[in-house]
């Protein structure tokens, strides 16, 4: 546990165990910025499909990348206690490997709370989506997806530096 | 690659590449269910706040409770090719382990399309309020997550029946 | 409490207290209508002004109309554990009084669960956006709302009928 | 009619009687606060039930506070001419009595108009979601609501002072 | 105007000219259907820039594209009278000419009202998608778009048939 | 094509082509304006109808003013890659002329990048929203739109001057 005294410390709860929102009020607008990053474990066969524009001409991916800065942009109602803060960049990567795709979402900021959240909503919209496109070549013939998978959602790094003035 | 021919196998992607959503028109109305789960890892002393009511009274589950269902209810809007269809019920059940909090929701429609996307996006967003939760506790000195993790996302199955008339 | 053993009595709440949303999956498609009632006690000054157009050429209310049909629609994202309902008439009616504005919003659907919280939603937003509309003559010197307040939010009628083959 | 004049007292019609927006450019960034009250009347067993643990392990008001803070940040698109401001905080409080359940919700912001509109919907959401959550038990053998009331939402303060810089 | 007697003649006002929605509670489940276009005139070096792939691999249209179906999806909170529709298919098609692109796009349903406002809204929201992609190409020295506008924007067809039992 | 060199001759796609936001976080805050307009051609008849007060009296603009307004203050969700920026004012206007109505939207911000894309949001979605409320009157006897269309969507005027300190 943290040591680290400053005020994201507090948690979303009281100290009656009702939940609540973090009072930033007082907190400096800072560049903040996280990196998250997950995979999913898709069939060779699904990956070779989108490589080889067998799926779609790129649009697979693109679906993904919208999806997954548009769901950086709604954390704020999709994560009950988060606050909403201007989000200045969202930096999307998707890199195909032979059995699952890598997905990396970076998230910068000039709020007063830290964007970790924001990431990993992009991360794991962004692979939500990527399975949505997939759905009809990754199900089994009894409808089901035993092999499909999302793995190893983190965050890489977060970071903060005082707003050039 | 299923050998299923329904129309569900259709991608949302035309020949020529291009997104699309998939027509269900022709589609009847049928009873469907799908559920889904997965992971967060968090340290012992976390999950240990949680029992304990350190953290919350049930706070940081409930709050995950409702963020869980109502990323179910918005799926059609997060993923960018899902329809809306009526969700007639959603199950979520957290799991508390030594060093995970384990997650699932079911997810029940009577529409035109299954709801497997619903129930990922249900167990997704839940971990990650979670997450969002235990910020504060999880955190080391420098702010980062070295422990805390999403793992093992599935759909753990998907049926439907006709709607009883 | 309620001897009426439908479905509806069910809470939103499980046996071990958890919050769930109530399964309706077995309900039948019914015609359902219901009607919520509300008031905004304002100052005279403030009605007349209403009343004489002094305030808008009946903009005040139109805003408040589509504030309130606006609200009824959303009400599946407000209120956490509401279905989405087809929504197939909202009625609203604002009555200016001497000193104080009443109004009431009746709600149809043809869907599985009742539209209560969707009338109640569709009056207090429509009381809030009045509040909206002339907060600007209604505030005293200081910037406070000592005479401003709603009162009376009541649901007035709830019926419901099976759909006409 | 207060003689303040700052430029919240122009309304949202323009001479005309056409419905606008408030220009809000030239107005500082300033900390401001506002806190408004409400009270939902229930009948005393309903209560009991709520304080027992018979509705719920406290979910009933976890999921009434969720919504409360959730209504102060959709303002802008609940109430047509209201801006999106940054809500820095959000505290919500709700008071079991024998007979009746008080709200107070009270909110920050540092943005360039106040915020007693957000204060007012997270009064009047969070007592809407409390009547849904009790539903069940507040009805009578007619499904009716006959003893269940929204009373006294009011504005209870509401003041700024300019950024500390 | 229409002598055609249907539920549709009637407006969004009532006799007193207050807005309201249309009532189509009465009215019964048909497979409708409506086609909307338009255009937007840009450059010619911007058209090349999209074909020739110096824009974008296909990513400008396939983001205007998913912000069609989005915006489809979104007509019943966008419109402010619109009723919320099953939408079952959306095609999207953009055609690019010499100094334009054209938009087209099909929308249907099996609700109780027509959807050719979503397939309005689909065309004017994918145009205005490509407008924001090739701003900077499209923009002259002064930052104005002297040269860029959207035409043309109209229904091309409407039907509906009963649903098929 | 511009030969301004500012960060916003940025394109939407990275030049592999994937669509991305572009990244504001290093440009200043800065008063910036933007003016749209468009045009929806009606029957004459339909016009006078809005002007005898025969179809509503004034609710027809309200609506479209309300919806321009409300689509202004979503452009970030509607249109995939604009960031959200603090709008601090919309300016609505609508003229009537004998065939057709003239829309013009005026938006200001503080933020970091333009606001023509919230512009244009808001004319073409008020124009939208003025064609559903005269749906009845213009459709002809077949359901079809043979002489409604919107025209002319062009960006007027678009400024900005750094921020008064």
């Amino acid at each position: 546990m943290s040591e680290d005294a400053d005020a994201e410390d507090l948690t979303h709860t009281t100290d009656e165990g009702d939940v609540q929102m973090v009072d930033v009020g007082d907190k400096p607008d800072t560049n903040r910025r996280a990196v998250a990053a997950g995979e999913i474990r898709l069939q060779p066969s699904t990956i070779e499909a989108i490589r080889d524009d067998q799926v779609g001409k790129g649009d697979v991916l693109a679906t993904a990348r919208i999806g997954a800065i548009q769901a950086v942009k709604h954390t704020w109602e999709t994560i009950p206690m988060c606050h909403q803060i201007p989000i200045t960049n969202v930096d999307t990567d998707f890199d195909l490997r032979e059995d699952r795709i890598e997905c990396e979402v970076a998230v910068e900021t000039t709020g007063k709370t830290g964007c970790e959240m924001e990431a990993l909503e992009g991360v794991t919209t962004g692979l939500n989506v990527v399975w949505d496109m997939v759905k009809a070549v990754e199900k089994d013939n009894e409808g089901q997806y035993p092999e499909t998978g999302i793995e190893s959602v983190r965050v890489l790094e977060k970071e903060k530096r005082p707003e050039q003035e």
